[in-house]
């Protein structure tokens, strides 16, 4: 992550922020306040990290206006030092070579600093010779397809867009502009993918519904008609799943974010912006609104309905409709084996210890 | 999904249903009473639609002869509409050229509503000429292995069964025939797939099952020595993995149906027929019985019985044999974040308040 | 799994057991006291199996020198008897042709029991013409390259490492000498692999963790700078995620096990020997010790420590930091679920009855 090249002044301009200190500056790399080494840039976003402000190497830092007061060093001062840390990560983003990789080598070192300032998605474009590329698909000349990757007949991929190693998109599946699709990701055929859309590997858009219907014992499958519609700036993680509807199809809005292992179910609809931490699963049919966010293992049932800026802690399963924003649970706490068993066991008798407590209630009512 | 060119008296036939109305009606899809236009057929299995049968754009419907009576259009009838309607999506289903797909792109349309009234498999057969067939590997001619599959040696391939693009077959595996292995695929040496088995995108057959001895803190592997072996009419999802037993084999019956990110360890056996959703898991060497329903995130802990029609609801661990058919749960409704956890603080309390509440029993005994 | 020509003295040399018997006697195969046949080798490690002894029909019996004593057939005696099966198990193992697998399939045949008496990995060493390697990429000649597999510029595989069919190793990554890559696995660019590790298809090393920061309701991607860290002996699951840090590292610890679909995020580290079974998920930036045990569908909160040798029991999420070895629990045990909806309904009055409760012991006290 070093010699890329860049200056203090030129993060500055590409972050928003602004710059106190010499322009040119070379940073070397990012790094956290308690790492950092001279030539670093580091970042203030947590309070918790205030004190490691006056002993970090940094050699800048990226604060508010408020931090950066009482701190004589280099400074990149921004109304919101997290998002404008975020920012300055994608400047020090390697071309993931593990996606798009080229027996040709010398393309391997040619995302310049020049580059990635101008925002150029970095790799080099073309089609690996390894590649199988149906006569009917339409991949952009600005695009690349990694060595052994699939594009089926009548399937399109966008411009700029890169597609990995081992891929397989599917026959008539669209892909947008400047994504970034992984190795080893299976796109089937129809799936409509946004612009500037991450998957990672392993991850799976389209496959087959869940749904069959129960024939005196025997299952008996129900074709899966519809497709996947992806909309744009979404991030789909690792072996995570998105199935493709029954007869309408199955939606992810802009924005959302994925994390890796969530199962989203057929004929399924996720708001705007939502966030899934690994695990989260939607069953079939139920629509998720905007800016909600699931911790990991969540979930919702199917045929509901949870309206925005929901929050589903972890392990907790929406299990009906939800109209009001807010947070729902439905985890316990840890505790150590032999307490949480001696309690776990009263679980069990919980409804007998209500009717006691009542009765005793009662009895001593009629007593008094 | 227009243009299949198939006529509602085909329909009829193909399903098993009475037909009431012109055979000759071209339907041009299938659709829900509600998203319907003219020229779908739709159905109506579930009584809570019933009242859309009136305001329906549907040409024609399938249901029963009891909703039939007060229906006036074309209709389809049958016995259980639900399973009519899935026999029909079979009509209605592409030939998924994610899965199996050709650079000689002429084929990519020539499933023919004739090739599937016929009931064929629909892809043209042949090995796409990236893939890498061992010689000592026998394909069935009818089989279609896609673009960049890996056949190893000794494996076998049946009749009609598509191999889908990037999909990998063990050396000495067989697969049945008339198979659907969608893209990236791995199935690993030995394993045995029945006949008519649909197999989705990155679930893995064959892996080793997680077995180790612990040499005074260190980790000794188990090496595993069995196999898997799935009957015929298993439908497995996505990501979901199956591995294979220590020494005897892990066995998934006939017409078990796995969703996605479902996890089999070593030495199970599945009886036929059990639907398992979504992340349901079974630890080792346990039995699970027939027509069993393991709902999302459920499972059964290790070395177990489990008897036939047992059903496991959401997040419930089956943790001991299991000799009475029945609904099990373990899963509690979520709630509000703040009533939540005032709920779940008594819980660590729980113990403690059964011993109060006796005490207080007895003094009221002692006293009255 | 016959045919493999040892003799119960070479076995009992390789797993470092007494023998008693005659050395020279064939051994077809490993198999269970129960099942065994006349040619097998049996072992008792369990003493619930002890009665089973009595009966077995196997060759020879690995067993304690306690459980020798009664026992009038071969033997091999060792000190931990299911550790010596462990060991033995590597004697009967297949190469598996899934994960490497050649189109000159004289080789197939090639794994001598010599061969696996000496320790020899088994494959047939070399680069399979379908595999993609990159002219910068170095692979050791005794490295054994499945077909249409890619090593990508700058990546580097060990001696006797063997990489299975599909499998994607990026740029820059490193992979030790004598590690087995199954098929379709993806290892991202610059992820390092010690030596002596199994990976299982399916598995993802080095996908972006899951870092986003929010800019009034739209996510602004963290691009993840760090990578994955593998040390030796290490074994990963199908489907399994380790996600690369943020700007650190994310270490996996020598000699750790996990399961299939373990969950992995960024700037996690995991100690020595920690095994984890199938959907343990670890959040990010958190520290596991060494000797830990998560069971099934457990895991950890991010940015907490654990210390060494804690057992997390499954479905227990460990909410903060771990300062004393031990047990932890968070899961309640299944009931049928009529009597468990009894329960489970109680439990949303419990800060209720908790209160009524105290009250009733107030007034008791008050009266009495």
């Amino acid at each position: 992550m070093t010699g890329h090249g860049l200056t203090l002044g030129e993060i500055a301009r590409h972050i928003g922020a602004e710059l106190r200190g010499d322009a040119a500056l070379p940073i070397a790399r990012l790094n956290t306040l308690k790492d950092a080494e001279p030539g670093d840039l580091a970042f203030l976003a947590n309070p918790a990290y205030r004190e490691q402000l006056a002993v970090t190497r940094a050699a800048a830092v990226i604060l508010s206006a408020g931090d950066a007061e009482g701190f004589p060093g280099a400074a990149l001062i921004a109304t919101d030092p997290y998002v404008a840390y975020a920012r300055a990560t994608a400047l020090f983003a390697e071309v993931q070579f593990a996606d798009v990789q080229f027996a040709d080598s010398q393309f391997a070192d040619s995302q310049s600093a020049d580059a990635r300032l101008a925002g150029s998605p970095g790799a080099p474009a073309g089609v690996h010779p390894s590649a199988v590329i149906d006569p009917a698909a339409r991949v952009d000349a600005s695009a690349a397809i990694g060595p052994l990757a699939v594009v089926g007949p009548g399937a399109v991929v966008g411009a700029g867009t890169r597609v990995g190693a081992g891929t397989v998109v599917g026959a008539n599946a669209r892909i947008g502009a400047r994504c970034r699709i992984a190795a080893n990701v299976t796109i089937y055929h129809r799936v409509c993918v946004g612009d500037d859309v991450v998957i990672h590997a392993g991850a799976v858009l389209g496959a087959d519904g869940f749904g069959f219907a129960n024939d005196r014992g025997r299952w008996v499958k129900i074709h899966q008609l519809g497709t996947v519609i992806i909309g744009d700036r979404v991030e789909i993680g690792a072996c995570t799943t998105i199935d493709r509807g029954a007869l309408g199809d199955t939606v992810i809005e802009a924005g959302v974010i994925l994390d890796n292992h969530v199962q989203i179910a057929h004929n399924v609809r996720i708001g705007e912006n939502t966030a899934m931490a690994a695990y989260a699963a939607v069953a079939g049919s139920t629509t998720i609104g905007k800016n909600c966010i699931f911790a990991g293992q969540s979930g919702a049932v199917g045929h509901v309905t949870i309206c925005d800026n929901v929050v589903a802690l972890a392990r907790c399963t929406l299990s009906k409709d939800i109209t009001r924003p807010g947070s729902y649970s439905a985890d316990l706490l840890m505790e150590e084996t032999p307490k949480w068993r001696r309690n776990a066991a009263r679980f069990r008798q919980l409804d007998d210890m209500a009717k006691r407590l009542r009765k005793l209630e009662g009895k001593f009512e009629r007593e008094s």
